[in-house]
């Protein structure tokens, strides 16, 4: 027991579980055998993707946004420009559909950190986006520029993390300026695919320079490279504001992956009646996606899908509920429908990262993930409905993701498995500890736990009685302490960090939002 | 806000979730809509199924009871009295196990609290048998008489719970009257399915007694009516000892559900390797079924599985991991291709009511729900590998089991839910909260949590900042609180009581396990 604990503490100081020992489990490439589980029959299917389709031709959306209007009407759709609507029907949407690609990867920093999106592939995003950061110790507190950092080292430090998401907004950092050193670090302390807020016209422009200087493509290379992402979400419901309409054309033009979630909660800024959620959120959806196809056909996309419900009494969203898991599985096979990768999430509404936290958050990756997801957005640290990015939950998500990746891998059924050699060995009533076949097998037989601790309630009690946030603390800063960055090539760094100085001296981008 | 904060209040005292408003759900029967998931190829049941086959000819199952051995060599069996081996052929097995019932119904003490076993429905138990209790206040202890009395009374004031399961050892009870107060209060305390040990003869014949006076049947009819249930676990690898088989012979006399569960740790007391823990366990399995049929032909049997892994390490048992998740899966489609009821369970190896215990618990939960699992045994309170009942876990668990009934419910999609009324309403850039369609349903919309807060961080601090255990500890105890026993007719009542009375002046039963 002593020599389990020595190495159980090594295993902490080392930070990453999945060097751990145990199963030797690809996390980098991330593929589900699973069929994804359908909730809905393919006439409800039907029927939803109709009504969505009735509601962009009668109804129409809302698109705040001059310029992607003109795009709209060039590409056939019935504009008003004096109500700033958009009415599409459904042989037009059709047809621009039809261009997205079903499948795409994203460069990474390294050839193994690729991402392919769409089809069987996973993949697991960061925590992005919440204005506070919180640990144990230091509390919960409006996020800073080290915070950010710091995130961003623990979403290179595990690597069934594919995709980064700024986990938090560094306040400490001028809003001018931001977009500069969110996009600077992720690429410094990362190879992993980084992300993009769409602030803006010279905002999303700088950020991408970045990423093309990071990757060392050419412009011409770039626009035909996928190598960030963004989430442009609909101003639920039925429309599309500047902003997110300016980083759809942006990224469309660049050429880089742009996910359409509309942000339909169900009996607030959607129906009451998840079907109703449904078909609003389907159409969004496709408007999104139908502008990002007039703009250059064949731009990369995906069909974000984040359709909850409101709790009634206080208006609260709720997140990892039973209606949050039944749409999940629907809007994967409204992705599906329209032959296009989906995006989910892992989300709970815990103020803590306690058993609610844990069973929501299960809740929402079980929908995500035998729903079929793609892409897994607030893969690890989301709290509070995605207001905190908690550096606790970051390593409890992290162990729930890795058991996900360990539950992918196949179960082999041949002669040597069923192991009937070994049942013989054992005997009726004897055991299996010192059999030949787990002598073979032993050290890598099943999923090494990263934050799980199965130790007796003596043994535990003896150890501090920790509970898993408590160790989950402790990992986490163990892994911060342990961290390397990855090599960034001297002149790729200092070009980098030359273009973000002289973009600050020059005074940022203005803020639109 | 305040008025919210009171109706939850109102709420906690009142105890019971289901009660607040929001979603009616049908708690009480439950039909699982989902096709179960398959993670095993039909070639790969079959291949898994001709290695139990062939280990049960070849090898034999131990058997520590001769008159179980008698009973299986009248039946065909080949049987070495001199080694207690008992090797059975296919076309034997076969035979025996065709004349089980694939289906069955519990009687409960009312006829609503009949339980379906079977085909699509879903029976969730109390957890069962830990020696310690627990709760935040009172600490980790022994078991007691109150102890199991209490967590009865949870497990009669929440509808999604069908089948008790003594939920701790009162140790302050002697062992030799023991039973009589864990079927009294079972029966005194509940009007739900009741839980028999198999502890002897004369124990189980005292206990299946007061169960048919607590249900009023005859003699006969009892024989003929299931209305308790036992689980038989097998000394794995490959043995039945004296008290299991004589639980079979027992249970299959009286005509009372036998649950014959195998303990196939892989690694420990099965092979190291999914697919042959997995072939042992059907093998084990099987031959307990087998016996029972031997007995009396259709006697009601359910196929249990509980394989998971040991750390090998430390040698500790492990649940709720990717192997266990994946062992669930694969044991429903080896129960269903014998055409009987399948039994899982929600287990996990955390000492504390935390997230390990929630993220465990619910991959076990997951795995038995999405692979078509009919009975979930210790669905509520069960923690640390089984050695506590916790009533902080309980209310976790109860609040984990009510969600999945939710995710039962169909998701509707027809004009009215679709809705397009109500976008016409709400409009691009509105909302819903004041929609017809809204007002119309917003009372019973969405599932209400029993124990989830979705208050934000502010509210939830002004409150006490309580996370999801503390918040559990409150809702267990005044649920107690509130708690009434359900109608008892006088006259079985005293009739119980005078029986356990007399048996406990006669000395009880002796203990031979």
């Amino acid at each position: 027991m002593a020599e389990r604990e020595r190495r159980s503490e090594r295993a902490l100081r080392r930070g990453a579980g999945s060097a751990r020992g145990g199963a030797r489990i690809e996390q980098r490439r991330l593929r589900n055998p699973f069929p994804p589980i359908r909730i809905l029959s393919d006439d409800q299917v039907e029927a939803i993707h109709g009504a969505a389709l009735r509601i962009l031709k009668e109804i129409g959306v809302r698109v705040l946004h001059d310029g992607a209007r003109s795009l709209f009407r060039a590409a056939g759709a019935e504009v008003d420009d004096g109500g700033r609507m958009v009415r599409l029907d459904g042989d037009l949407i059709a047809g621009l559909l039809a261009q997205a690609p079903p499948t795409l990867t994203l460069k990474g920093g390294s050839p193994e950190r690729a991402v392919r999106v769409g089809g069987d592939a996973v993949a697991f995003g960061t925590v992005g986006g919440p204005p506070h950061a919180s640990d144990l110790k230091g509390g919960r507190r409006p996020g800073t520029l080290e915070d950010f950092k710091n995130l961003m080292r623990l979403g290179q430090s595990f690597d069934v993390i594919h995709l980064l998401n700024p986990a938090v907004e560094p306040l400490d950092v001028p809003p001018r300026t931001r977009h500069l050193d969110l996009t600077l670090y992720q690429l410094l302390l990362s190879d992993k695919v980084p992300f993009v807020f769409c602030r803006g016209a010279q905002a999303v422009a700088d950020c991408l320079e970045m990423v093309r200087v990071g990757r060392g493509l050419t412009h011409e290379a770039f626009r035909d490279t996928p190598c960030a992402y963004t989430v442009v979400n609909t101003n639920s419901p039925l429309q599309i504001d500047a902003l997110m309409a300016q980083g759809i054309v942006d990224f469309a033009l660049a050429g880089q992956l742009v996910i359409v979630t509309p942000f339909t909660l169900a009996g607030a800024m959607a129906p009451i009646s998840l079907a109703g959620a449904l078909a609003q959120q389907h159409a969004e959806a496709m408007a999104g996606i139908a502008l990002a196809q007039a703009v250059r056909p064949g731009a990369p996309v995906a069909y974000g899908a984040f359709t909850s419900n409101v709790d009634m009494k206080s208006g609260a969203p709720a997140f990892g509920t039973p209606e949050y898991v039944k749409a999940a599985f629907a809007s994967g096979q409204l992705a599906r429908r329209l032959n296009l990768p989906w995006r989910s999430s892992n989300v709970n509404a815990s103020n803590a990262p306690d058993a609610q936290a844990a069973y929501e958050s299960q809740m929402s990756l079980w929908g995500a993930v035998m729903g079929g997801a793609n892409l897994v957005m607030h893969g690890a640290g989301w709290l509070e409905g995605g207001l905190t990015a908690s550096f606790e939950k970051f390593v409890i998500d992290v162990e729930m993701l890795q058991m996900f990746a360990a539950l992918f891998t196949p179960l082999t059924v041949n002669e040597a498995e069923l192991a009937l050699d070994a049942v013989r060995e054992a005997g009726p009533g004897g055991h299996y500890f010192a059999t030949a076949h787990t002598l073979e097998r032993y050290e890598h037989a099943f999923y090494a736990p990263l934050l799980s601790d199965w130790r007796n309630f003596g043994q535990w009690t003896e150890y501090g009685a920790k509970d898993a946030a408590a160790r989950a603390h402790e990992i986490a800063f163990r892994t911060l302490e342990a961290f390397e960055p990855p090599p960034v090539d001297p002149g790729v760094r200092e070009e980098l960090e030359a273009f973000a100085a002289r973009r600050r001296k020059e005074g940022g981008a203005a803020v639109d939002g």
